[in-house]
């Protein structure tokens, strides 16, 4: 107890106490942010979110320094592979399936540096995915398509990313899937330039060939089977090519017990970049696009063909352009 | 300056100073700490380091549970397609050269859940390889090897990463890298089970080469060539296959003032696919093998063929095992 002896002295001493106690206080509390500090500046330099953030970039340029984003891309003008690499910003895309094939694809894209890329998808990232490319154990939980409209935005800011979460099949969302390809050109005014599929159901890919051939859009179907040993990639353009009929149609597994689908990350990035290659060819105009590819994991055979159009079945007429 | 006048009063002023000294200072460390939780849960909420850290899984399971990192492989087991899926683990595979080939091979082997990678580079990330799979803007400055044993590690904790940050052909290193690899088995005791080269230059595949024969050890070689349409895989069995001179060799642009080699991330990623298919078909013993498989990007032709030992080359005699 302190003695009241001298009137303000025990005051004076307690503000002394209350002082230094805080003080002391100030002191911990800075040391603790100091070494948050330390954690964040780590993470910053490791995991690095956005230290070094990329921007945006007005011209492609095919100077060959370090910093420059599209020298390894611009060099397939200086080498006369690509006439116009740099028109590669005035095409739209929209993908729908974002497994494993569909984000190969759209990261590729926008690696490439396509304009614009919409997605659609409805599904959640789980730790089952971890076999395939681009997802990561910290993504479980998120929606497919959070998680790659993160990734790109980041991975390459000129290129815009609209994502749509939902089920294209789904009754309410037809007409919205449909309205957002008519105007998904980088203007808004016309049409996406191609539509990918990388769906693992029959339904929705009868959905964007309808859509297709309404639209006149050039439509590209790329699928793995479900054990995870063969694919395909078909380009379909109304009117001039088969369809899906033309295509060897995936037979899904019946639900057995204990038993999900194969996949493999190699027979999907094969898939996912023979079909933005063609993808890449088709929209820059250069080699020779395929209309079907088919890939078996097994033989290791790749087979070409051409499609034809079924003529019992009556299509639009076909759109000039193509 | 403070008056004297009373006694006591100055007290009380210094008092009041202090006071208002550290009212400020908590202040100023309130708002460091709401800036450090705003960029940790900006962090915490988008690229979300280890909100979600895997943990080492023991046993691979067919489990097809959402939270199950292996059930899309061990279903490779269930479908009858693999015998031995989980046997992945027991193998160590020993990978020179990380740029767009051979980073999407690591993630591969990664995310397929081979036992050990062991990776050489001694290159640089920089925003020329955004245009690449797996490197991102805010690895820009990293050491290649750093950024790669960071990520497949969070990746897959089940596969051990082991890097070397050198130039295998440097003198001073040609020696560790053999060391490494014949002693890079899971045990330490052994040599790895597969060497596959990545790599731009001829000089270290050559290194390769030289190593896989004396070792006799399986050797794939990945190549894509600088106007990033074409590419090959090739596997070398020492004393059973052609070497490296079976194979189209890459022809090196000179350098020339302003261009740079150009890549795609198309290209790379078929090359890299075919490149872990075909080492996982090789580890794993299912499907066949190829010994030669080329692209062509503009013709869309893939070609395998065998290839054949030199017979004026005299190679050690053939391990058995193979």
């Amino acid at each position: 107890m302190e003695s009241p002896a001298m009137p303000g002295a025990g005051a004076a001493a307690d503000i002394k106490t209350t002082t230094s106690d805080l003080r002391g206080q100030v002191g911990r509390i800075q040391n603790q942010v100091k070494e948050i500090q330390e954690v964040v500046r780590m993470y910053s330099s490791t995991t690095g979110p956005r230290r070094v953030r990329r921007h945006k970039v007005e011209v492609m340029s095919s100077d060959p320094s370090e910093s420059n984003p599209y020298s390894r891309l611009m060099a397939l003008k200086a080498l006369g592979v690509v006439k116009n690499y740099e028109r590669v910003r005035d095409f739209s895309v929209a993908l729908v399936g974002i497994g494993g094939v569909g984000v190969s694809v759209v990261e590729m894209l926008t690696r490439c540096g396509v304009g614009k890329i919409i997605i659609y998808d409805y599904d959640t990232i789980e730790l089952a995915n971890m076999n395939k490319m681009f997802y990561r154990p910290e993504q479980a939980g998120w929606n497919k398509t959070m998680a790659c409209r993160h990734y790109c935005s980041e991975l390459n800011p000129d290129t815009t990313i609209e994502v749509h979460n939902m089920d294209i099949t789904a009754k309410e969302n037809t007409a919205k899937f449909k309205e957002s390809i008519s105007t998904g050109s980088l203007d808004r005014k016309e049409k996406v330039s191609l539509l990918i599929g990388c769906v693992d159901n029959l339904e929705a890919r009868e959905l964007m060939e309808r859509f297709s051939d309404e639209m006149q859009l050039p439509f590209m179907d790329a699928v793995v089977a479900d054990d995870a040993m063969s694919g395909h990639v078909q380009l379909i353009i109304p009117g001039r090519t088969g369809g899906l009929e033309a295509a060897p149609i995936k037979t899904h597994m019946e639900k057995r017990a204990g038993i999900c689908p194969a996949s493999l990350p190699t027979t999907d990035s094969i898939i996912a970049g023979l079909c933005a290659q063609n993808a890449i060819k088709f929209l820059l105009g250069f080699g020779e696009v395929f209309f079907l590819m088919s890939y078996n994991a097994i033989t290791n055979e790749f087979a070409t063909r051409m499609t034809y159009p079924d003529p019992r079945k009556s299509s639009s007429p076909p759109a000039d352009g193509y």
